[in-house]
């Protein structure tokens, strides 16, 4: 049977279903088989769990709304809404699962409490940084996994940027021992805030906006928020001197697009491939834009505002490396959802650790060693 | 001046340099200003200098093709073409130039001598690896530089793309010093060819569909591909012994799709856009596919093949560096163009150098280092 006929023997929706499959497996080498583009427009509501216009978060946001819209040629118009504008920040996957918007841009770990599995899609303390997350979602098996996940909640999940490693946070003391962390009120989501709970730390979550207040007045002792472009915008650097990193606990945080089922089921096909592929464009042009905008903003962090630029101590690395052990093994026994999961991503860390070995790192690091200066 | 108004008043030459240029910056913010959707068809021609339907390569020439073809819901047919079907695999950039086909999916690196500049935009020896390349053409400021160096060709250039980190090749002796490399035959494009020159050896430039019968002949007496997802598909393992890492020469290579200015011109501002961010898909697309693919050709190489897997010698690769420093630098010699080309290059390599060294690199050195195993 030819697509077409397929598409149109099981009606709209199957297609939906089709569309949203295709852009995770191979890519096909037949000629399409499209549809005429249909007049019927569409205005669509996205909410995020950003600050409007937040540079590096909000910003594409912005740019996956405004490039469906261009490609679209105005049929299906996306509006971008901030945090707190149309509902709160922790409140998108709600909004979109309910139908009161029908897209939404956040990330994944901040659904925890509904979904435990939705955290391996963003981050995993010593998990996957960007280059291997985005491989494990949408070739090493982790899409169809994500899609059962989100199916319960009538949600379609995908990627839509990514912040790259992170950094590991702002302190207002040396870390020489996990024993400085002890007692530490700290902001740090997801799996990595069980890490410093375990540690005899406090973790707490709160949304970027309210970041800057509470470590100036003493609410909480630290926090990471993503690097150093974004926490150069937030100011974190006027309320704490210290500046951690490796960001063990976010090595890659997958920013989320969702999108309510029934909404994008009422689109054509060219309006499907429009939403899914831009998507996809929109995780190339955030890491892009990040890995510059990072660059720049650590330069003028250390030389313009002094600030004081530490790596973890080889020694605290270890433990929390296997306390992170402990606790996303634990992830896995809570069903045998979240144990299939893990074991999708366990497997893929393994496999992709010894081809890392001979590539990205061998070839950063042999570009270091050599110290070689520019002419 | 509205943005749609401007773009009136300039004609549609204009509107479509705005649209490329739009992709490199900044995403807009304000909503966008779109013009209908129009019902003139187009029917694109698109040569590759890969054979048709090769692994990773042809194929992402395909999802870009495909994915353009959907979006504009078939107002835009793109038609690939594999080498030699239409013109030969080293002649796609003429044939783009001079409009026997609109589009062109290659690796700029092998125009050198039309436009020796071309070469940064693809790979430099000990130069930027994907991540880095991405940014630094897109928001690192060679976007601008590449449309220049184009620009006498009526070519518009951009990224569709990526092989990630390449090997350093197949031989059938182990090489333990450079004196190893002298009187090689060896298969080695662009600017890395020129440091195995300057050693002893001699590189040769051969499409990639030639080159296992070249090494099982000993027409060559090495070579290297890509990785190890397309060099399996070639059976080069059957051909040579030893598979050598990393890939100094190649560290992350760029795809390039050129499209033909006054093509490109002609279509509605909604079908330039959908062009331009399937590029910004097939980018994503080809790295996330060839990461997973390349981590499992390896483990096949190395167990079911037997492949001696080996690492360069420190001290080559020291040397490596050295000369590939020489011949890199000379390139800024031969024109005001190639100069500020790589004044730009090499200014992002050190600023992105002090960036990841406390991100990508120390994450994936500090994942290594602990030892983890997974349970």
């Amino acid at each position: 049977m030819e697509r077409r006929q397929f598409i149109t023997a099981l009606g709209v929706g199957a297609a939906g279903a089709l569309v949203a499959g295709c852009q995770d497996k191979t890519p096909a080498s037949a000629p399409a088989q499209v549809a005429p583009a249909k007049n019927e427009t569409f205005e669509w509501k996205m909410v995020t769990s950003w600050p409007k216009n937040f540079p590096g978060l909000g910003t594409s946001a912005n740019y996956l709304a405004d490039t469906i819209t261009r490609m679209s040629g105005g049929r299906l118009k996306v509006k971008v809404y901030g945090a707190g504008e149309l509902v709160p920040a922790l409140e998108v996957f709600d909004a979109v699962s309910q139908g009161t918007a029908q897209m939404g841009h956040s990330a994944s770990y901040y659904w925890k409490g509904k979904a435990p599995a939705a955290q391996f899609f963003c981050a995993v303390p010593f998990g996957l940084n960007a280059q291997e997350i985005n491989s494990w979602i949408h070739y090493g098996g982790g899409m169809e996994l994500w899609k059962e996940v989100y199916a319960p909640f009538g949600l379609i999940p995908t990627t839509a940027g990514n912040t790259g490693v992170q950094m590991a946070g702002w302190f207002n003391k040396e870390i020489n021992s996990l024993e400085d962390l002890k007692g530490l009120k700290m902001r740090i989501p997801g799996l990595g805030g069980e890490v410093l709970n375990r540690i005899g730390g406090t973790a707490v979550s709160l949304p970027g906006g309210e970041l800057f207040t509470a470590l100036k007045t003493g609410a909480i002792d630290a926090t990471e928020w993503v690097g150093p472009y974004n926490d150069l915008a937030f100011g974190l650097h006027q309320a704490a001197k210290y500046y951690y990193y490796p960001g063990w606990h976010e090595p890659g945080s997958a920013m989320e697009c969702m999108i309510n089922q029934k909404a994008f089921e009422q689109l054509p096909e060219d309006l499907q491939q429009i939403v899914m592929t831009a998507t996809r464009a929109a995780t190339q042009t955030m890491m892009d834009e990040l890995t510059f905008r990072n660059a720049q903003a650590l330069d003028e962090l250390v030389n313009k505002h002094g600030v004081e630029l530490r790596e973890l101590p080889q020694d605290a690395y270890r433990q929390l490396r296997t306390l992170s052990e402990e606790v996303v093994f634990e992830q896995a026994k809570q069903s045998d959802l979240t144990r299939r999961v893990y074991d999708s991503f366990i497997a893929f860390r393994d496999q992709i650790e010894r081809y890392q070995s001979i590539s990205e790192r061998a070839f950063l690091n042999g570009r270091f060693d050599t110290n070689f200066k520019a002419q």
